[in-house]
């Protein structure tokens, strides 16, 4: 017998009719009347201090209302809340204080009555810049001789101060066992260093966002975005307002991965509608979208294991270097985390940094920091197969992480299913299947992603004919709607058609947390289950009410409520009665998920490589994953083989070129290389379905995990058909040349 | 000491300065893009058989997108809930369906790319009419030979179905002790007829509305109206539509009354949006107001009242006969629960009756039903109290009526203070000054309003700052933000600068009963204050957790948490711990409230009347009204203000003009006479005070109250000056001049 009636099925997504036909609204299409366009004004210098602006022509011209520079932020007070370094960093981001520290670092902003004159106001503002050295390689940003980016970044070691500022922003150690004892017993030992280029999310919407600063200080936002409420406390931070008085609504988004979470024109669109007294919308050229936002780190990472020829690790260490960006924050802390987290490995030391260069600001990117870690160790875990003579998906088998397992950074497994996922791929006629023909190859990497929970709110609104409005607080990145009015459906044991879901502002539910970390379907499932659980205890209650008998006697099943042999009402019925009983039933979810649950995957790659071009053609691909419980198939899939993709890209194409002072060289998609559909094949998936056993549905999040082994599936593959190992990502022609020693 | 921190202060409207600076977004502000023009072709007939509509002229005009009729409604399933003659009605009357009831009934509409075309559209539209002979007084109407608006309307007389129909909807009858012996017991016995005019709102903003019926069958509608779920419920009603699929977002609006409740112009609105995939706006003019919307009920009403010598009232009884308009639904059931309801009468017989006439269908207004009653009843009792020598006062206080009273209906008085609002009349300066001048008179009148109860939805959103979103599904009419903020702010023990009052969409609340019936600001209350303690329940669990010590021991008064001597904590500290114990806080207050109170007032005017030309000028004017509790002075007075101006309209200016074919000839604000600043003089008001016991805060619903009494107060008055008594309503300076028999 099904389990469950709605979840697993495969309905219409809500949300697909309207984006179908184009009148979905996305970021740019505001609402707000009268709207002006806002124009940001770029540094054309990596590295810079800003000696003056003179925006006196720009707010001359004809058509413009406001111009605007950090200056118009509000004073921060000394010793206030606002008063830390962070909040500095992130305001500085957002416009530039005294120094430029990336090409492309917002300086000051206009809004005008038209784009066009936007356009010309920002070339009319002069700024004064003192040029000064740049840096953008995560190296050799260490060095002693580095140009410093901030003269107040004290930590360059781990826990202790330095005498100092350094452009090391943090330092974190992870240590297990014995590593030199490990690898002592180590009958092989592989010592290596790779690096990855800094990416971007390349999501297709740009960032858009229209604010309007009411005259009664309320701040209506308009904007795509990942996260509403998190829009609004940077915000609140930014401008020192009160989070009562921001409403931030949410557009439609055209992909986000992490890149759709900093606030970067909503700040500026407020100070300028408050100058201006009108909403102003500011929409990112794509350009904009590679100089100013995201990307994620370029890293260097130097890595160390050792195995007994019986093919146990005994020991595996690693250095991570991973740019922050132009200010702190790069997913250093992840990537340290998860390099060796599928393994059982007694001994290990791993050492993270957070180093300041000057690009921009990275921001997370699906799976933040764990990919370029999974492209060196399942490599290394290849290459310790290959010199221990042990088939590579076996000797993953003999050294796999299960629950109970300690991990390196000291925490213990408790929903890894690494192991189930082996297995289904040693199953697998993909994996059984012969690798033939001239230099073609398969490569196999594993991929564990521990989700987050967090903060989750939805109301479920019962209408008096029956049907269900359900309201997230979170946006619907992914299907969102479709996988909670699936789940709302379930807890409610309603047709799915009854449940209208919709995304609400910041004043229509409690606090979400940013749709990411694979957390949307899972959290937001635990709200969607508490709130259908209230809103039946309610009904119970008037059910009760109208027989007349103990609310503990009344049952609900299948839409229906029943008592004894006699009473029985429909939840319809029930529902046109709630006026009657005492009001509207309103079914509130509010939750923080701490059981976050995690999922596990595999990938099999088989490539071919022209060992004259050194390019790379996928002959078949397949991904394996435990995706708990899969709420709808199709979406499920369709995450999966979206990760995929990307990091498909992250493998093969994509990555930001710079000059030696700093300036990006290809802040367009001409000269930045994605994936398209002639370079990615069909992606079959195979999907496990291991519940989770602390969600109500046995959901686990699934869209970072897919991300994370592409890179590593497709090197061991080039390595099986060219015998090379490429050591940096991307692995383009001319790097797999290279490493094949032809070029 | 003060009972309340916020409830009595006089804090700046929440939406004061955006109205003010005119950012505000009212109805025909529509925040859709792309919204096409919608018109409705009306009918310059009052009574018509449709033979044809040919809309083939407009349709194939360049820029119109769609034309509708009422065949493009969704067909009506024989037996099904939408099968039923109230159905027919409601949505004949918002296209016609066979017949043109009155002069403006909606025919067709159009919607085109511009208002221009759309105009141009409907003078394309070719119908074919036949018409017949047409009945606009509501006593002709009763006539054997009357003009027939209904062959289906068969209830002619009291609980039975006659054998043919008539233009009599409805009649009811309330009847108390013996009538006849109680005349028989009179020494003075008092037998009139009065009339009163229609009369028309004339809220200061239009109907307007913006509805886009998206692709995925979900309709979303902008509009100006008392209450977003009665229009959701009627679109529902009228589209045969889920109401889980009707998104309806309220605009601000300029004035209701009563008349923004119905739904006119969203249908044809979202009928026009399907056939074009574009939204459409409709937005009405004044002309369309008058003939289409609205009116309230002109009445003829009979009256007999006895009285003994010693002031004692014995028996009154009445015929209320009160236009229906079109379609049944006139205010006549209200109109007889309150001719009498001010006085303790022992026999008395109240009929009722519902007319069909060809004008358009009626609908509440302020006090619905009320002031002609009120109008006839206090001239009587005036006359009585003349005859018997009792100063007019002293009569009413010999009869009034209190708590324990039953009245003619049969109903028991649970709520009544008139008593207590003459004592106040008595007492104030103005009923003790004398009445000095030629022409110059003084007249009391009472009111007594029950108030309305009923549904009322919001929730409390506590943000992690400490600040409080309150969401209200229910509309801003008349400061309805400030006053449940104020609630809000009492009820947590908070500043009210905390308070984030906003207007939510359907899919934001439970179900909420139109503004309107005195209602919002108290059942409002009850709401607010259930979500407050629902929120600060929450937050002393959540203490209790922090604190380890058992929930019960957790107190809170002024903004913080408290427990034994050591453990305390601030609302904005505890509420930065809402994601750390277990997520956001959000309070819900859904109820119907059935205490429903009422509110007890009189008027007392001076006035001087020009016996040549008829004129009356008002010299001074008092209100005295029983409030319960005054939330915020200011906005009661200005309802008792509002409301007593247009109850001056009512009295002197106000009223449709037909010719004898049935049409309109006033239909504009130039020939429809307001009263204008010039007209009213200074209206002192006397808030009197006696909280209601079933409310938390012991509000009583001030809005209808003050327009029940302008009408009577001001007769009573011209009676005093000129010693004549106008029997119909506008008193104009020509029935005065007839009334005093030198016209």
């Amino acid at each position: 017998m099904k389990k469950y009636s709605t979840i697993g099925t495969r309905p219409r997504r809500f949300d697909a009719r309207e984006k179908i036909v184009g009148n979905a609204k996305f970021g740019a299409d505001s609402t707000f009347q009268r709207s002006l366009w806002g124009k940001i004004l770029r540094s054309p210098h990596a590295h810079a201090r800003i000696i003056s602006i003179n925006t006196d022509d720009a707010a001359a011209l004809l058509g413009v209302r406001a111009v605007i520079t950090s200056a118009d932020f509000p004073t921060i007070t000394p010793g206030s809340a606002f008063d830390s370094q962070n909040h500095r960093f992130s305001r500085d981001n957002v416009l530039a204080g005294r120094k430029a520290l990336y090409m492309g670092h917002a300086i000051a902003a206009v809004a005008a009555d038209t784009r066009e004159i936007a356009d010309r106001a920002v070339d009319l503002i002069r700024v004064e810049y003192e040029i000064l050295p740049a840096v953008v390689d995560v190296l050799e940003a260490t060095e002693d001789d580095a140009p410093l980016l901030h003269q107040d970044l004290l930590t360059d070691s781990l826990g202790t101060e330095a005498s100092r500022p350094s452009n090391i922003a943090s330092h974190l150690q992870h240590e297990l066992g014995d590593p030199e004892e490990g690898f002592s017993q180590a009958d092989v030992v592989v010592e290596r260093e790779f690096r990855s280029a800094t990416v971007h999310h390349t999501y297709i919407e740009p960032h858009a966002a229209t604010v309007e600063w009411r005259r009664d200080d309320q701040i209506l936002v308009w904007t795509t975005t990942q996260g509403v409420f998190t829009i609004r406390g940077q915000l609140a931070e930014l401008l020192q307002h009160p989070q009562g008085q921001i409403l931030v609504t949410p557009s439609e988004i055209g992909g986000g991965f992490g890149g759709k979470i900093a606030s970067y024109i909503e700040a500026p669109a407020a100070l300028l509608s408050k100058k201006a007294s009108l909403p102003v919308r500011i929409v990112m050229s794509r350009s904009d979208e590679f100089l100013a936002t995201g990307p994620t780190s370029g890293t260097r990472i130097k890595i160390k294991m050792g195995a007994r020829n019986d093919g146990k690790i005994t020991a595996a260490c690693a250095e991570l270097f991973y740019e922050a960006g132009a200010y702190p924050g790069s997913p250093v802390g992840s990537g340290a985390a998860l390099i060796f987290a599928c393994y059982d490995i007694p001994n290990g030391r791993i050492d993270g940094y957070d180093i300041v260069v000057n690009k921009p600001r990275t921001t997370a990117y699906r799976a933040p920091g764990a990919t370029p870690p999974a492209f060196v160790s399942e490599q290394v875990i290849d290459e310790l197969a290959e010199k221990t003579g042990i088939d590579p998906l076996q000797f993953r088998m003999l050294n796999v992480a299960t629950n109970g397992t300690r991990r390196i950074d000291s925490s213990v497994h408790t929903s890894i299913n690494c192991k189930k996922v082996l297995e289904a791929v040693a199953g697998h006629d993909h994996y059984r299947s012969k690798v033939e023909g001239e230099h073609v190859g398969r490569g196999l990497a594993m991929a564990f992603w521990g989700n987050w929970g967090a903060q989750s709110s939805c109301a479920l609104q019962v209408n008096y004919d029956g049907t269900v409005t359900l309201t997230l607080g979170s946006v619907d990145v992914s299907g969102t709607r479709t996988s909670l009015a699936m789940q709302a459906a379930e807890a409610l044991e309603l047709d799915l058609s009854l449940i209208s879901p919709r995304m609400g502002s910041t004043g229509e539910t409690g606090y979400n947390d940013v749709s990411a970390g694979s957390r949307t379907t899972v959290a937001g499932g635990h709200a969607v289950a508490k709130a259908a659980r209230h809103v039946i205890a309610q009904l119970k209650d008037r059910a009760a009410m109208l027989w007349d008998v103990p609310v503990g006697s009344v049952a609900y099943a299948k839409g229906r409520f029943t008592e004894g042999k006699d009473n029985t009402m429909s939840f319809d019925e029930l529902a046109a009665k709630s006026a009657a009983t005492g009001g509207a039933i309103t079914g509130i979810g509010n939750v923080n998920v701490e059981d976050w649950g995690a999922s596990s995957g595999a990938h099999v790659a088989d490539v071919k490589v022209d060992p004259e071009t050194g390019k790379v053609t996928i002959l078949r691909y397949t991904i394996f994953q435990d995706v708990g419980t899969a709420v709808h198939p199709v979406l499920v899939e369709g995450q999966l083989q979206g990760g995929t993709v990307q990091g498909i890209g992250w493998a093969l194409y994509e990555g930001y070129t710079y000059d030696e002072d700093g300036h990006l060289l290809n802040h367009n998609l001409l000269d930045y290389k994605l994936p398209t559909f002639t370079d990615v094949p069909s992606l079959e998936t195979v999907i496990i379905e291991e519940p989770h056993e602390q969600h109500p549905f046995g959901i686990r999040g699934v869209g970072e995990t897919p991300i994370i082994s592409p890179p590593g599936a497709l090197a061991n593959a080039i390595h099986g058909a060219v015998g090379a190992r490429p050591s940096s990502l991307p692995m383009t022609p001319g790097s797999i040349l290279e490493a094949m020693g032809v070029l």
